[in-house]
């Protein structure tokens, strides 16, 4: 058992325990039963304590075998290894202050057992004096959750990397499949089903390039700023080297922000990330549902993957489609909740960065879900073509690809005729109206897919 | 080792794997990182499998030691004894077909176990032919989600009636503390502190008069109903007892939808709860702002209960505010989540229930996670009188009081010169102006709160 | 030429100007784009301010001839017949005391040019102290508010009326109209296109309810309340009298808040109304998608209304679902703004009612259009009957009506069967396999919408 | 008198009325009570018309006389000279057709009527195959709004640089005040209140780089593209030519899209370019609510512009302050209606186009009044230095600054000391507790805001 103390009081801890008297406030502040913080961000913290430490180690400001137990400890935190459960609630009160603290206590205490010293010898090794040294919440907090988001955009461009990919092998493979294409659900004209594909990729691969913009945006991190980004209790070589270190150790591009105090204080470069983020899910949205809606009518169908039903024998549902849509539903409406946090904050810091970071980090795990599952159901659809060119050839949509031959006005009246008539096959119809030859080449597939037409001489209405 | 099969193939288990190949299709479907599947809507699913149960036996459908099985299985789930980890994805697509099929199964296998038989023997007891007798997930789950949604409203309400009562207990400390009361967080006119406190009880307890109606919103359920509603499959004797079977057992006042097409199909019912929701999310946002704003400015005190600041010796933050309002964000920002939800459902069913049950889910919780630690937060804040009666009389805004007295362009003649002046104290200006009598009266404090003024005669401002 | 003055500088006005300086200044320092304030708040505040002048008529606070004047300048302005153009900026900041100000100003000079009195003759009637006399921009605003949102709540009401009531003629015409039931948008069991529509039918009464449940909250108002509910400047009398002169006045069941306090601080109710709104809004984007994708399926036909491509001849859209979607989806996007303004009100008044009220207002605007368009168009659909029933039999859902006679595992097997068989018809090759009889009988129209079967004897799975 | 007639049957137009039977249509279909089409949008329509009718008249297409009146017809309603009010309904169904249909035509009429002939003469210049010639709704509409969107962000982009320009001004004013930094609204660090307003210069120095980017987003245009994006119906020669010519004539950077299938169907270029405008909507919240807090404790004076109150004399609102943030807000709200719009699209077009573009068109122009007020009401505001300096001095916040020569441990104990002290004055307290020379040194308002310390003999905590 031993004995810590703080401006509040004190408090019992038995001689093991890893964490001191500020987690001890903390437990006892945040009884949540919402999500913990994320474990990417805790590793993330530990990192930057590993960096300063040694800075601050080169610098003469903490002596060699401390920084290396502190280096140690850190690094038992970063490979999941320390016997430590940071099970800390996600929407703590105090702009990330428990979770820095925490660590703080966590790391100096393993630290000290590391160098056969008690738990809790702060004399020797401090939470706050020697891990946390020349740090601040307020830099170290906001810059972990930029590193933490940089990893994860990493993971989710690459799930959308292979999206795009499954996409652009279903592009190649229903190339040559005639199909309606529909706007505002009704026959329109036609299309190829690898255009429909083709468009999906495109979607996505806009996708991952704004993933990789993203990343542009965040990589300025405001460590060295302290508490408010003047910098304020650090040296200044600390300052310009700890930004090189953590640079080196992470390996990401990281960049020191010019004005740290605007860094610390303003929230709008995670609104730019969220957005990044939302576009993606309205795409995995909007594309689902058009899965969906191209099953429903039987032009493509989805892989099938379970029983549907407790109760209808045979019926399959489209599972993995109603999946990513509430994955992007989710991630749309979280991305909402972080241009509330982003707005609502105050004066130096955002004191909302702790819900603002668990939702970002949510998002972008619910988008690589979503294409991760996404991507290998794509790959198992298979396109009915038989479907597809029956339903094109036997409505007058088809009339679309003959208006610059015919103009506006006859091609609604043979419509009408047909509408009226009791001949189902629209194509017949026409040939038998317009002869076989301007038909049969105007509905040419590649000529449909091209862009425009090389007709020369134009019938205008009047004259027909 | 055993095998099952269903339409797409065959799965192997381990012999006492309480699951089988419906949750075997359900785990290699969803590999999310998501939430889990709520525990207290895997409880109240198990709780109308044990109610259907023995209706089932009653009506002659299952025989008694097939029932009696079930129904300690089911307990078992219900008491949280069971050796089953129900860790299914929160967001799963399916309409919640997978939580129920796995529930189905588990107390299938489990039941089994009980009468001393190996695990997948269906032939005897059948996870959808005898534990989802007469059941469709499409009645079972939304039944479940709301019995799940009354109990937790229930404790929210409890944890909203604490608070009222911290807000009320204030109300009578602060009841003789004038202080100036603001509009636009400008100095407007006098008010009491008590006033103050008992504005926020009044709002706290609209939300509990509300959550007590959202329950009659939702208790409205379409258990029996089937696939879609119309009962298909199941006996009309067991479509009446089971309603009241689940009321007797569940102790909760659940109605039979009238119309169960519609109850299945329709989400609304939630759209309402989640409104209810949004309200307290909204009064707790407001209210723990102002109080934030109190502290700040020193007319109240809230209570230190942590170190605030890694750096910053004696920083105190309000981290309980904080708290409250990252919560109330959330919850805020969910019930946007849950209209999607609802909106977006197609024809018989909402296929995005498992989304939307889990949001609101959360939702109560994170509500009532803000209430509990709120009050507690309340009962220690200090009401700071100096400060509020000094500012009160140091400033212009009391001239509102001698309104009916003076008339507004004397009242505004009044402040000018007092502005332009050395005078500091309004009150003692005032009162070389107007004399003693006129000012104490009217800036009495019991004169101030009461309800308008019964001054007699009216002096216009242009006899004066 | 007339100058006015205040604590800025002055004004110079044109004679005959019915707005004075305080106008003035808010079309200086709001030169907004946006929309403007609402004609029927502007005409509920004129109300108020005609049941005012009357009360302190009726008390001697204000002359007879005066009040006289008053009352016709403010019917005026009530029965559109004013020579103003209340153009004021909705957005404006100054939680509408701009607005209040206007109508004080154009109310006092209007009555001045009755009485025959030169525009700007404050002395005699002063927009403030005769006009404004006894009230707040803080309790004329939120009450005149409320008055609007009712009445325009009643018209959503009969509204939403004459939508039920399109629902249920078509849910009578389709009564006898056997088609398929689906969820996930997958085939799932039988149902009347009748049923269909009562589900729709039914969610749009409770919209209705919805809407007089919604009046009740808000007809509590804070009016005699002043500045932060207090009451302060006005006599007792005042204030019992003006609530009960505005109910009889204007014949709107309005209430007296007993904590004006709090009625005037906390915005909550708008929540609660928002709501209201979001649940019709939610319906009728999940009808209006149905409805569509019924259409598309060619089991009902929408009206045609108008040309659909300025390309493709004989296209037809659903434009009026897409009206209805994107009305909906207006609204329920208000409503989230709602919140947020609800939320950031601070202390003693909600400082963004501006915004809040106009959305509310514009909210039931958007719904109310919505229904109407959507109840005409309702009435036009055509159910094609030989579709529905041809996709119905043809399909293999039907088989869950013989579940209670057959089992799921046979009737899996069944299906199983038939999908690899070369027939087409389920219903012929169940009849096949099964005898018409037991077939005829399960998937008899009436049977199938019966609430449960009363098959006596069961053969269970064991045993076939 | 005249006659026209479509699929659904006739109309009657008065002889001189410009617009045709599908304008009728749409009048009677979309009875709406909201906003109207944006002026912008229709110019930028018939600015495309203008150039797809010179376009195809050098293409032999049309001839020269009718291209002569349609491009006098286009420039007149691109000139606002028209004697046409284009008042349809913003919210209209069928993804902006009505629209289309309705400048067509106008210009038909009106070019008719340039040319001597009747209106309705449209066996001359007709207005689907003369003035629409080539094009659809489908590439016509999101050209034109990507057009108009181009133009006011352009505008926006000017009123953010004139507001950082203001708050530089103000940075430079300031830059010598020492002020309290704030932290969680708690009393952190000094820093000057030069750099408060440079944090929000840099804020919105990235908005207008923002803006610049949205740009590049939404430059790219599927013009050519027809119905769906192949370009049916069009020549190729038409299709290369009118993306240059719309280029040349508007001057703007338009480009075509490579793959105008994916550009026509999806509309995730509007999620970023509304995530840009949250972003600035964010910005100008937390900002507008920072200057107000500020000016609530006497720290900066905002300036004072209209009275605040009907009630209150001489109270002054910060009424600019609050309208920024309402419009902020409506803004930040409709950045998600813009996503559920973009989310919720069909297969080949997004027929939510007509609102989403409303959505997006209202967010600039909101953000540009926001702007614009913001900038001259920032280029008023006073820095109240006594207030400042003397805050700053009388708090304990100021011991951080001595943390790298006193240690965490230390200072925690100075300021309990001077807590339970009587002692009001912390600087002096610190003077006699450490002497002048240490606390004058490191409380240098330079010394305070270079980055970073330079001492060099660190004192650790265990030596003192």
């Amino acid at each position: 058992m031993r004995i810590e103390k703080d401006h509040f009081g004190t408090a019992e801890l038995s001689t093991d325990t890893l964490h001191g008297i500020h987690t001890v406030r903390a437990i006892a502040n945040f009884p949540l039963t919402g999500p913990v913080v994320s474990q990417d961000l805790i590793k993330a913290i530990a990192e930057i304590k590993r960096s300063a430490a040694e800075v601050n180690g080169q610098l003469g400001y903490i002596e060699p075998q401390k920084v290396t137990a502190i280096t140690q400890a850190a690094n038992e935190i970063i490979d999941g290894k320390i016997e430590y459960d940071f099970s800390l609630p996600a929407y703590q009160g105090g702009a990330g202050t428990s979770t820095n603290m925490c660590i703080n206590e966590v790391i100096a205490n393993r630290a000290l057992q590391i160098l056969g010293m008690a738990c809790g010898t702060y004399s020797y090794i401090h939470p706050i004096e020697t891990v946390n040294m020349h740090q601040s919440t307020n830099d170290v907090y906001p810059t972990a959750l930029k590193m933490a988001i940089i990893r994860k955009l990493r993971i989710l461009t690459e799930a959308a990397a292979e999206l795009q990919g499954a996409f652009q092998k279903k592009e190649k493979e229903f190339d040559q499949i005639l199909t309606m294409g529909r706007t505002e659900l009704q026959n329109a004209v036609p299309m190829t089903m690898g255009s429909q594909f083709a468009s999906f990729a495109q979607a996505i691969e806009r996708d991952r390039w704004r993933c990789f913009k993203g990343e542009e945006r965040i990589r300025t991190v405001n460590i060295g700023g302290t508490a408010i980004g003047t910098g304020i209790t650090a040296p200044q070589k600390y300052i310009f080297r700890i930004i090189e270190k953590l640079r080196a150790d992470t390996g990401l591009p990281l960049g020191r922000a010019d004005h740290a105090i605007d860094s610390t204080a303003n929230a709008d470069a995670y609104v730019e990330v969220s957005a990044v983020l939302a576009a993606n899910a309205v795409n995995l949205i909007k594309i689902a549902m058009d899965l969906r809606w191209l099953h429903s009518v039987g032009e493509i169908s989805l892989p099938q993957l379970q029983a549907g039903s407790s109760i209808m024998p045979g019926k399959v549902n489209p599972v993995i489609i109603e999946t990513v849509i509430q994955l992007g539903l989710k991630a749309k409406n979280d991305s909402a909740l972080i241009n509330d946090c982003a707005a609502l904050g105050t004066l130096q810091i955002n004191e909302y960065l702790p819900l603002l970071g668990d939702s970002i980090l949510g998002m972008i795990d619910r988008l690589t879900d979503a294409s991760n599952i996404l991507s290998k159901h794509v790959l198992g659809i298979v396109c009915n073509k038989e479907i597809c060119e029956k339903r094109l050839f036997n409505t007058t949509s088809i009339i679309t690809a003959l208006l610059p031959i015919i103009g506006y006005d006859k091609a609604e009246v043979l419509v009408e005729e047909f509408n009226t008539s009791t001949s189902k096959d629209f194509k017949l119809f026409l040939i038998e109206k317009l002869g076989s030859e301007i038909v049969n080449q105007q509905i040419d597939p590649s000529k449909l897919m091209a862009l425009g037409h090389k007709i020369k001489k134009v019938v205008s209405t009047e004259d027909s």
